[in-house]
C-alpha cells in the first residue's frame, strides 16, 4: 500500500501465487478422491468395467485411477499457477475463495454423475447435455487463455490415456454408449471442464498458502 | 461503530432487517408452493407413498405436508433474520433481490423434481448428483456460518421427522431406491439446499418491507 | 470515430448499441445451429416425428426448422437491441461477453437436450425440472423488463407456431409426453430461455461490432 512497501522485490513475490507442499497435497486429495465418486458412478451403472485388475481397489476403483486423477489435478494445478506467475499479472486480485472450490468441485462431480446417468438414454441427446453442461463449467470459471490450456491438456492427456487403457484391454466402456476409439463420446468434455477447475483450484491452493 | 454513530438507533435499527407479517406469510407460502410442487414430483415417481391420509390431499399431498413445509421456511426466514441483526452487521449490502430470490427457489424445486426423476436410476450415481447439485446450490448462496447453520437446522429437523414419520408408517420411501433409517439417501442434501435457500430469503423478505 | 463526430448526438449514438449485418448473421447461425442440435436430440429421442417432408433434411431437421429458429434468434437480438437503444440508457455497460455468450447458448442447449431425455419418465416431475431449469436460466440473465419481453414474444410465437404444425400435421409430440394443444407441457418453458437468450445475444452483438 505504501510507496516503501511496493520498492521492494518482496512486494511482487508476495502477490504472486505459488503452490506450497501442502497445496500439492490438497490438490491430489481433492483429485484422488473425487475420481473414486466418480469412477464409483461408472462402475455401478455399467458405463465402464475393468476388465484386468493387478491391482487392489479401491471403493470400486483399481488403485491406478484415483492416483491417476490425484498426480493430474496436482499437475494441472501447478501448471495453471506458473502460467499465472508467468502472465502479465493482471489476473491477480480475481482469485476465487472456498466458496467457489466447493462449487467448481461439486459442479464436476455432479457432471461425472451425469455421465453415468444417461446410461440407457438416446445417446445423441446423452451426449449433447454432456456436453452442454461442461460448456456451462467451463465458461463460468475459465478467465482467459491459461485456463483454456489446462483444458486442452486435461482433455488431450485424459483422453489419449483412456483411448490406450481401453485398446489394451485394461477397462471397457459399455457397448450401448455412443463410442469413438473405444472411449465415450462425452469423455472430453468432462476433461475439458474437470481441466479448467483442476487449474482453478491451484491458483485457491496457491493463494491459500 | 463510533459513539455519535450510536446514537441514534433508529439508525442502526433502519438499517437491520426485520420480518413483518407479510414477509412471513410470503415466505409460508413460498414454502407451501413449492412443497406442494416437489412432493407431486415424489408421488408421481411412487419415489414416496403416503400409507395413511388422516387429512384431506391437497394436490397429491397430505395437508400435513405443506404447512409443515411452509412453516419451516417461514421459521429458517426468520432464524435467519435473527442471526443476521445479532450478527456483526458486515453482511448488510449483501442481500440478494427478486431475480436471486427466483433463481433460489427454481433451484431448490429443480433439485427436488432431480430426487424424482433418478428413480430407476443407478442409485450410487443418483445420491451423487442430488448430493453434488445441492453443494453447487449450498455454495452458490450461502455466504457465511449463518446460512450454513440455516442448512443444518434445516437437515436436521426435515431428516429426523422423516425418519420419524416413515418409521411410524405415515409414508414411505420405495424400496428400490438408496435408503438409511427409512428414507432416501439424497434427502439430507435436499434439505442442505433447502435450509440455506430459506435464510436467504429471509434476508430478501425482510429486506423488501 | 472522428473529433468532430463526437461532438453531436453522434456521442450519443456511439454508445447506442446497434447490430450490424454481421451481427444479424452470427445470431441466425447460432439458432439455426442451436436449433438443429436440440431437434436432433427431440427426434433421436422420439419426443418429436417429422409427419411431412416436403423439404430436404438438414441432419435430422426438416429444412424449415433451423431456418425458423435461426430467423427467431436474429429477429428477437434485434428487438431486444431496439428496446436497449430506446430506454433510459441505465442498461448500458451491463452487457456480458464472450464467456457470457458461451454460457447462455450452452444452457439453452442443455436445457433443450433435458426436454428430449426425461421422455420416458415420470411426467409430472418431468415437467417441474423443465420449468425449474428454465426460471433459473431466465433469473440468471434477464435484467429487466425488455428481457421479459423478448421472453414473452418467443414462447408466444413458438409455441404458437408449434401448436398451428402439430393440429397442421406437419409434426407430432409422442403420444407419452405431458402435452397441451399438442405440444409438450414444458415446450413455453424452453421457449422463455430460449428468448432471454436470444435477446441478451442481441446486446453481445451489438457491443461486439
Amino acid at each position: 500500500m505504501s510507496a516503501l512497501a511496493s520498492t521492494g522485490s518482496e512486494a511482487n513475490d508476495e502477490a504472486a501465487p505459488r503452490l506450497a507442499a501442502a497445496g500439492i497435497a490438497a490438490l491430489f486429495l481433492v483429485g484422488a478422491v473425487g475420481g473414486l465418486i466418480g469412477d464409483m458412478c461408472h462402475v455401478e451403472s455399467g458405463t465402464t468395467t475393468y476388465l484386468e485388475d493387478p491391482l487392489p481397489y479401491v471403493w470400486r476403483s483399481q488403485l491406478w485411477f484415483p492416483l491417476m486423477v490425484g498426480a493430474g489435478t496436482a499437475a494441472l494445478g501447478w501448471i495453471r499457477v506458473r502460467l499465472a506467475t508467468s502472465g502479465s499479472g493482471d489476473e491477480r486480485g480475481m482469485t476465487e475463495g472456498l466458496r467457489d472450490a466447493v462449487a467448481m468441485i461439486a459442479s464436476v462431480i455432479a457432471l461425472y454423475a451425469l455421465t453415468a446417468l444417461v446410461r440407457g438414454e438416446p445417446q445423441p441427446a446423452a451426449v449433447v447435455i454432456c456436453w452442454a453442461v461442461a460448456a456451462v463449467i467451463v465458461a463460468r470459471w475459465a478467465r482467459g487463455p491459461a485456463d483454456l490450456v489446462c483444458a486442452a491438456i486435461a482433455a488431450l492427456f485424459g483422453v489419449t490415456s483412456e483411448i490406450v487403457l481401453a485398446a489394451a484391454g485394461v477397462f471397457e466402456y459399455a457397448g450401448d454408449i455412443a463410442r469413438f476409439a473405444g472411449v465415450a463420446s462425452w469423455l472430453p468434455a468432462l476433461y475439458l471442464a474437470y481441466g479448467v477447475v483442476a487449474g482453478r483450484l491451484g491458483l485457491i491452493a496457491a493463494r491459500m498458502r
